[in-house]
């Protein structure tokens, strides 16, 4: 049997155990949560046992050290994810929402319910919490899940995985409903990706090696790539504030895709504003890379190349332009950055307003920092992503952006004329 | 400049324009549609004069009858096209609705509004009175448009193309918001489907070849490929109902996709319904086949083979099957058809109710025709296809399935902890 025969056999399982997941009621998908809680909670020891068998190969592979520490589980990342999955628990149960209803003057009945997409492959790297995460999310929002961790993590993952199984089975749910795949081989990706019989949706959790090995994919994905965010400092900005938001929005953690990778001044007041934001910057050890204007007032920035306002550094980096009005902030804006985060900090009610209209980003921010652009900051309870697509879902997904509808229509014998 | 080189160029100068578009009035773009309408009645002899040099093409190269009918404009049909632009202008814009909002506990204020999708490709076959309809759809919602039309419609395609640019011009928006391809080379929608940064989506409009020409697209699609629709008459039907929901679905216009191409019927109930409803059948001209029992019951019609259950007549052929019970049909459905239109005929709540719930089609009907899958017939004022699709948008589609979202986010100095 090759491999595409055996990952299309197991797929044809899921897809019957999605069926029926799909009809499953909200309490028995609950219970299964709190059983793969509780499950979490009392395998700790045999969890972080398999994780230091990857860890430690990982380390012998000379795997850099921010690796390592992702791949890491220890008693409290564990007890981290069993909480995270009595959460998604205790949030409402998109599938059979009643998204709107109407009458049609001929007396049909038209409701739009919520159901489930079907089955979502979820295509991800080292982090072993994912394994969990993603199953109880598109378990829950009643999808079968095809979960294709990265090989680093194998160990760790298919202990989860097993987990996952015996809950399923042990709340009366089709256990097929969750498909780890353990074989590391790199074509599983290209197997998957030609199934879109099998397959309603593929989420990329990764960097640029998964972007191009999923290139061609006849299944649909929801990616969420890139982020290059930017923060404008308008004229009339509260500078006290917008050095609280820039900070934060570089600072507070540098490696997401909702950081700030590019910061825009007004030149009228970048004098009096980027001396001082500078120095924080500075402070924090932030490399400067500026315009011709901003490295005159700010002498410790150097010389930013072309390269640079097209770059997501993930890194304590920021690359300072000055603009010499709101038009040519938008205009930067829509040239450089990846339509993900982008925010204006200012007073004048004019300027936030043609900001929020003509900047085309999945979220933009007047007097906030960018780094709010995430599910459980929006209050959806859960984060299965944020897309930077424009189809479907955008922004921010938690649950309900895992569902579909359907229209359900009674009527009396109506026909068409 | 090669057909690649071109064809980019082209693509560029749509997104640049459909940038503005998604910022234009509403009163803006409605004036256009209504110079548009005034153009089309205007320029009547002008439009019947280049189609008359595509139908007279047409039929030298030995199209058939309802090929040609298809691409056949008179003075009706211009008028109607003229009718369809205006009716378009009266609907509400999509675009700027705040689909929801809600404020955090931190004081971010965050609304979800409606935003174009940005350049939409629609790919089409003989009907020219597609390129004004899918014009003034995607442009009334603020999206560029990229059209696509079958070559035997090329001269009356250019002509009505035409008016859309100059109604675009003359009411102060950017003509190159709508790019008709003329190029009549093939070649032309392999290189329109490897453009994902230049098209957001292509709906495709046409059969079997149109989707093997798309496969493997880089751009996202919306495909309303196949229609294998359902009706199931169970046992406890209002039989007189039944017969006329059936006849309806089945022949009221046998050439579209929410006909009904399989009946299934009760066994129960099979000897009362089946001699009378496959007499009005046969006397309708409607091809009878069937599974051995409906062979012993209807004499007319001939055995069904495996191939029948999957086959979309579009057509005045029905296949026939008599099951054994409600999950019978249900599963029968799940596997034969292709989920955008079922029905059921009943008078028992419970049936009704676990066929809703369990058939996963995108329109799921009780006691009604499935011919009511429409956008028109479900109130939308317009449609832009009927999607078959899981993904962004299910069953039929009109203005509001051709945009997306954006989250705007108010603060006043929020940062995050």
């Amino acid at each position: 049997m090759t491999l595409e025969d055996e990952i299309i056999g197991r797929l044809n399982s899921v897809r019957e155990a999605a069926r029926r997941l799909a009809l499953a009621p909200t309490e028995r998908k609950n219970a299964m949560l709190t059983k793969l809680a509780g499950a979490i909670k009392s395998s700790g020891a045999e969890i972080i046992a398999a994780n230091r068998h990857d860890v430690e190969a990982a380390e012998r592979a000379g795997n850099g050290k921010a690796f390592v520490e992702r791949l890491t589980l220890n008693a409290q990342r564990v007890a981290a994810m069993a909480r995270s999955v009595e959460e998604i628990a205790t949030l409402p149960d998109p599938v059979g929402e009643i998204i709107e209803k109407w009458q049609r003057p001929n007396g049909l009945e038209i409701a739009k319910v919520r159901v489930p997409l079907g089955v979502i492959a979820i295509v991800y790297e080292s982090r072993p919490n994912v394994t969990i995460d993603a199953a109880a999310l598109t378990l829950k929002s009643g999808n079968g899940v095809v979960l294709r961790g990265g090989s680093e993590a194998l160990k760790t993952n298919v202990c989860l995985a097993r987990l996952v199984s015996d809950a399923l089975r042990a709340a009366g749910l089709p256990p097929d409903a969750a498909f780890f795949v353990a074989n590391p081989d790199r074509e599983v990706i290209q197997v998957l990706k030609r199934q879109p019989a099998l397959i309603d949706l593929i989420i990329p959790r990764g960097g640029q090696a998964l972007k191009r090995a999923l290139e061609g994919s006849a299944v649909p994905l929801l990616p969420h790539f890139d982020g290059i965010c930017h923060t404008y400092v308008d004229r009339a900005a509260d500078l006290a504030m917008a050095q609280e938001i820039c900070f934060n929005a570089k600072c507070s953690r540098p490696s997401v895709c909702n950081a700030m990778e590019n910061l825009l001044v007004h030149a009228t007041i970048a004098r009096e504003f980027l001396p001082a934001m500078a120095q924080r910057f500075i402070t924090e050890g932030v490399e400067l890379r500026g315009c011709e204007r901003t490295c005159a007032i700010v002498p410790d920035a150097r010389p930013a190349t072309e390269a640079d306002w097209d770059t997501e550094y993930l890194d304590l980096v920021l690359a300072i332009r000055i603009v010499d009005s709101l038009d040519e902030a938008i205009e930067f804006i829509s040239r450089h950055g990846s339509h993900l985060a982008d925010a204006i900090v200012t007073n004048d009610a004019q300027a936030a307003a043609r900001f929020e209209r003509e900047v085309d980003s999945a979220t933009v921010y007047v007097n906030a920092s960018t780094r709010f652009t995430d599910g459980f900051e929006f209050g959806f309870g859960a984060e299965t992503g944020i897309s930077t697509n424009r189809l479907h879902a955008r922004g921010p997904m938690g649950l309900r952006e895992l569902t579909t509808y359907k229209y359900v229509i009674h009527g009396h014998g109506q026909v068409r004329i």
